[in-house]
């Protein structure tokens, strides 16, 4: 039988990215590619505990129906998590009310149900040019034209999204602040300021995605836009913040959270009743039981201690190895190296065909093109240094100098 | 701000039930209105050791990213499940392969990809009238225009279902033809038969949402449509079939799966994609741990003879407490009593009516009119049975006789 499907999957091309992860199971190879953490960093012990409790003081919660915003003691401790950070990220100036946040089935579906709840086929929405695969394809799944502003090393060109919004009177500004992906890049404060300002000079709803604010290596990153948003009167009802628990704890719990206005969280939520009813209570309830627990601040110590060793062996290592040949800023937190080929000594520009060559040297990553909603360039990619171990960066960014 | 949302959030009106949901924390209020399973049955040990042994054994799986189509393990153990049931509801015939599923956040996830797989606006699909009011907004949200089909005591007309589809031609037909919610009506072998010589004689894709078959009290129901199909060749390649291990084991969990022809089983996993990246690999991986233990035959046997119990006491109580003011057939089998109100002795007719009386004599049920997609029958209404004990069980019923 041939089948109908529905319209808006001729939205999405499939992917170039995905026959590339096809062949990451290749015997010997070193990926570079996927932004999974490191599952040797897995605090299996205290998940063990958490889970244990949950089900001995909470079986009942933790196995029945929940309600769709999410399971009240987790958006407790998720409130006292983002409130009680030792740095300004999220700082204390948020003061998070549980019912301000609902839980999500990952941050994904904090993204899906953006898209669910706010746009209609034709919509435009302006994400940052690169920005997370995934988020494009999610919201042009829901028919919505994407518009791409520019980014740097200090994240995205704030001058430049002012005239995008003016000229396309978005329904939203997606951005990653805080070391992006693939970007890495990091907002600078100033621009922070600037964006909260421009969300109330044109009264446009800015998404914050933030699943990587807590792995900063050195100082803290500036203040998240949620905890900035006390400094710009009225700028927090202009304001969507969407958390994970996925790249600091465990990916496989699907727990993230979305802050919103009033209105939208309320409407996020009849979407979700829909979309999945509500998240796994069981994985609800052993995270709350881990937040309360107190393991975080030691988790996230750990967590930032690795990467930070291995982004800077990463750096390291493709300075020595691949010379003038790649550009790239060094990531003061997050997974990601974000690199340029500049084609010195006559070298390719062409990352697509780097890729493929790093294939046949058994090591792989991501060319940068597909990040793009539009005018994407080709000479970009991005390296991850999150699931491999400093030896392996090492042979791994001396196989890319021989793929080159 | 004032938020211009999401043209499709038109599609669905705020539910009358949510109202009536909110007054079920009540003191001392007798619930006869979700179709929650009782938490006294959840075999919290069972399910405590396969999430012990999953973070002992696999935690590297449990814990990280997974595959979108499901984790592999749970699969293969979801495949031997419905393939080797002692009943013929599912049976052997079906023959299962791993890669002829993916797990779903929930069936409920499954109707919702479906909905995003399959509908484009203004599409029609058809429903039993009454069917599943998640159902109606899941596939409303996605722009689809509902056809109702009758429904009596052995399930979907199909005469009447061959009429509509010749009609409207349909995107697909939704049914859960055993134990439906809230009919609680078992679609005869018979109609079974004819409804996949209907899938196959109109080229029509068939939806078996199925989270009840496990349920029956006293003969296995007739095979599902899944099992059914392979004696009407052809037919399997038009069939959808969405399991769920919330009404047999745990809601909590978030697990359910779906079955379904090649091309539309890879168009759903690239929409999960962007809809959850995948299901929680903690959940799927306990989940698998469970069936692999062997315990689901006794948890099964358990949940069928306390639900066959209740569902017996409410019966015989209604029938000696209300009298000819209502009817209803005893249901075989799932969570749910439908009946409808006679007007009788001069009675209300207006379950509507009777529903908000019964709340002021504390005892809730869910009147039938939102269950429709389309005319509504203002006289029926439901009652679950699942979650309150026989003793409840009387003393609600009696309570529903002072209200009526």
């Amino acid at each position: 039988m041939s089948l109908v499907f529905a319209d808006r999957l001729k939205n999405v091309e499939t992917s170039a990215i995905r026959e590339l992860f096809k062949l990451l199971g290749t015997p010997g190879i070193i990926s570079f590619a996927g932004g999974f953490p490191d599952p040797a960093m897995f605090d299996v012990e205290g998940i063990k505990q958490a889970s244990s409790k949950a089900l001995n003081e909470e079986a009942a919660g933790a196995l029945q129906y929940g309600a769709t915003e999410g399971y009240n003691p987790l958006r407790e401790q998720l409130c006292a998590f983002m409130s009680s950070k030792p740095d300004s990220h999220i700082g204390a100036a948020v003061n998070l009310r549980p019912e301000e946040l609902i839980v999500t089935t990952g941050s994904q579906q904090g993204l899906d149900l953006l898209g669910k709840t706010m746009i209609s086929p034709g919509d435009k929405v302006i994400v940052e040019g690169p920005t997370f695969l995934a988020t494009i394809q999610c919201f042009r799944l829901y028919g919505a034209e994407l518009i791409s502003a520019p980014v740097d090393a200090n994240g995205v060109d704030t001058e430049a999204l002012e005239l995008l919004i003016a000229e396309h009177k978005p329904k939203f500004v997606y951005l990653i602040p805080t070391f992006g992906n693939p970007s890495g890049a990091l907002l600078s404060l100033a621009r922070r300021q600037k964006v909260l300002e421009l969300a109330l000079k044109y009264r446009t709803l800015i998404v914050e995605d933030d699943p990587y604010g807590d792995l900063y290596f050195g100082a803290a990153p500036p203040p998240s836009l949620l905890a900035l948003s006390a400094s710009v009167p009225g700028s927090r009802e202009f304001l969507v913040y969407c958390g994970s628990l996925s790249k600091v704890l465990s990916p496989g719990l699907r727990i993230g959270w979305m802050v919103a206005p009033p209105q939208l969280l309320a409407n996020a939520t009849m979407c979700k009743q829909f979309s999945d009813a509500h998240t796994s209570t069981f994985a609800q309830a052993t995270a709350a039981q881990y937040l309360k627990a107190g393991r975080m601040p030691a988790t996230l110590q750990n967590v930032r201690t690795v990467y930070a060793e291995r982004a800077a062996v990463m750096g390291a290592a493709i300075t020595r190895e691949l010379g003038d040949a790649v550009a790239f800023t060094q990531p003061e937190g997050g997974l990601f190296f974000w690199a340029r080929l500049t084609g010195a000594g006559g070298k390719t520009v062409d990352a697509g065909a780097f890729a493929k060559k790093a294939i046949t040297e058994l090591v792989a990553f991501v060319p940068g093109a597909p990040f793009y909603a539009a005018n994407p360039d080709l000479a970009t990619f991005r390296l991850s240094f999150a699931t491999a171990d400093v030896a392996k960066i090492e042979e791994g960014v001396s196989r890319l100098a021989r793929a080159l």
